[in-house]
């Protein structure tokens, strides 16, 4: 950890349960990464927040939002319309260099929005991504982009790849780590149009990892370090996760206090379910980098709870210790702008 | 169950393990559906995977194919230049009335190709889809397409609420079932180009149960009867669901024979373990139709085991009683023509 005290501004407001969640977990965060911290948000509600919470060792500063994004407000419409909402100031706070970095679980859209107004985009970089590791069966994997880009163009695929790999050198700490593109099947010809493009602009980078398509359950096996796909497909395979993960757990639940037998072997088991369950708690992870931005800007899960928070304002101190927009900047300008998709390219116009 | 003796086809050459496991399979399914079987393939090998089986009661034919189609063959140029390959083979036996239906563990693309060459599309079906049910944490939900069509256009999918509607009413008995549209988000605002042509569509559909977006998450909590999607994504969260449920099950056999105690706890939960593997095991449901064809034609994963061989010629029988095919013929021929989505439909050009 740094020596020098650094700031995080977190978005107070944010998530599906606001102050009430965030400012205690953003504290929380904050002591453990010995940070100071601004809170940004309406001052009444974060001072109501802060009530009772131990704020040893953290300097708190409040910048006062006037107004708030609601988690269904067409992104691009509000951040420019509300210039006083608490995710444009908090980003302000980085962009104004008062901040290392933010935290926001509030609307992802706008604050990828406020981002691109207010950081912007790294030179070269033609679309952000967000970014999150996931445990799987072997360790971790980095997935991108999990709904920054829900259209990709095949070239914006090209730099997942390359800041995918930026961030499992720096924060995963891997050497050549590598490249799967989520498809619907492991040989080269499968995929929809988008796939079947980025396909051979991966194996033809040179500078990328490519080990060919992965398949969902590839995923979840740890077949590769860095998952390339689509915001949109990307989306649901976590979400589909999650939800796999909580109807399993759940029923286990239901299954191990059927009978008094179950309950007290289940009572023996307890922590290898914790220890279970703590490897796939998304609160662990906490956070989403919002890579190809100038500035650390993480996305939090909108249903984040005060763990989640704590471990987000993690990842932004992770992410500002590793450099990781600096990498992505240097990455870039290694490589060669990534010639346009060739318009006669032989995709297949049908699936079979 | 039928009192006169129905023949169900299978092309016994398919799936990663061929006529080892197929053929049994095959036989232990038509036992117990009471029915007679067409084994369509190389005869010697046939022969061989057939010794030892208790085939009692069961009237085996045995149809010749010279040829096989590989996973990774081009599906259309395969079905095309290999005409006495057993999947063709397999649907010709439907296509020309001497079987109820037909099943095949092999490339699921060459048998999409040769369904629709050889017993053709139901008149006003655009494009087939390929229907599974998967376990909930309510029930089960019919998903659709699960890579059929990876690049469907809007009437597509609409067509593919339409199908499942008839799969939903008379195979899982539901009435009114629910429509949902995978998504990022559940606001009407959110999904890809796609989503954001289709729903419109659905909404606007007054015999579809339009409830709206639904997210990966959902679908694993039963939110809706009917998950509608195109072919790429739902091969995603299929296969994505697969490899959580394989992780989760690895983990916890690993964490319960850690120690003794715990290894004699889990002797205790065993039943409960079964009886959620049971749930959740892919080789229970053991195969997916092809809706939109006429004709019964189930395609089984890759990796079938004999029991999802036996199952999927269970949902062959299933399809056949009840008339799945005549079904969707009927449905599509009350519906008028989609429209297609208007051009300039205001479809958001940026997912910010």
């Amino acid at each position: 950890m740094a020596d020098t005290k650094r700031r995080i501004a977190v978005d107070a407001m944010g998530g599906d349960h606001g102050p009430s969640v965030v400012v205690p977990g953003a504290v929380a965060g904050a002591q453990e990464q010995h940070i100071d911290l601004t809170l940004v948000g309406i001052p009444a509600d974060i001072e109501a927040a802060l009530k009772g919470v131990d704020r040893k060792d953290v300097d708190i500063a409040i910048v006062e939002a006037t107004e708030t994004i609601g988690m269904d407000e067409h992104p691009a419409q509000a951040v420019r319309r509300k210039r006083k909402n608490s995710i444009n100031l908090a980003i302000q706070e980085v962009a104004e260099g008062r901040a290392a970095g933010m935290v926001s679980a509030g609307n992802s859209g706008a604050v990828m929005a406020a981002a691109l107004m207010l950081v912007g985009r790294i030179p070269g970089i033609e679309r952000p991504a967000i970014a999150t590791y996931v445990p799987t069966a072997k360790a971790r994997s980095l997935i991108l982009d999990l709904g920054a880009v829900t259209d990709p163009k095949p070239s914006n695929m090209v730099q997942f790849a390359r800041m995918g790999q930026v961030y499992a050198e720096r924060v995963l700490e891997l050497s050549h780590p590598t490249v799967g593109l989520l498809s619907n099947g492991e040989e080269p010809t499968k995929g929809n149009q988008l796939v079947q493009q980025v396909y051979p602009m991966l194996a033809a980078a040179e500078d990328i990892n490519f080990i060919g398509n992965v398949e969902g359950k590839d995923v979840a096996m740890g077949a590769v370090d860095i998952v390339v796909t689509d915001g949109f497909t990307g989306n649901v395979l976590l979400k589909t996760a999650e939800g796999v993960i909580t109807m399993l757990t759940d029923t286990l639940r239901r299954e191990f206090t059927a009978t008094l037998p179950r309950k007290l072997a289940a009572l023996v088991l307890r922590p290898a379910f914790r220890s279970m369950r703590t490897s796939l708690d998304y609160s662990v992870i906490g956070g989403a980098p919002l890579l190809g931005v100038n500035g650390v800007v993480i996305i939090s899960h909108g249903r984040s709870n005060a763990l989640a928070i704590a471990n987000a304002v993690g990842v932004a101190v992770r992410s500002d210790d590793h450099d990781l927009a600096g990498g992505i900047r240097e990455r870039i300008s290694l490589t060669p702008a990534t010639p346009p998709a060739t318009p006669d390219a032989p995709v297949a116009a049908s699936s079979v």
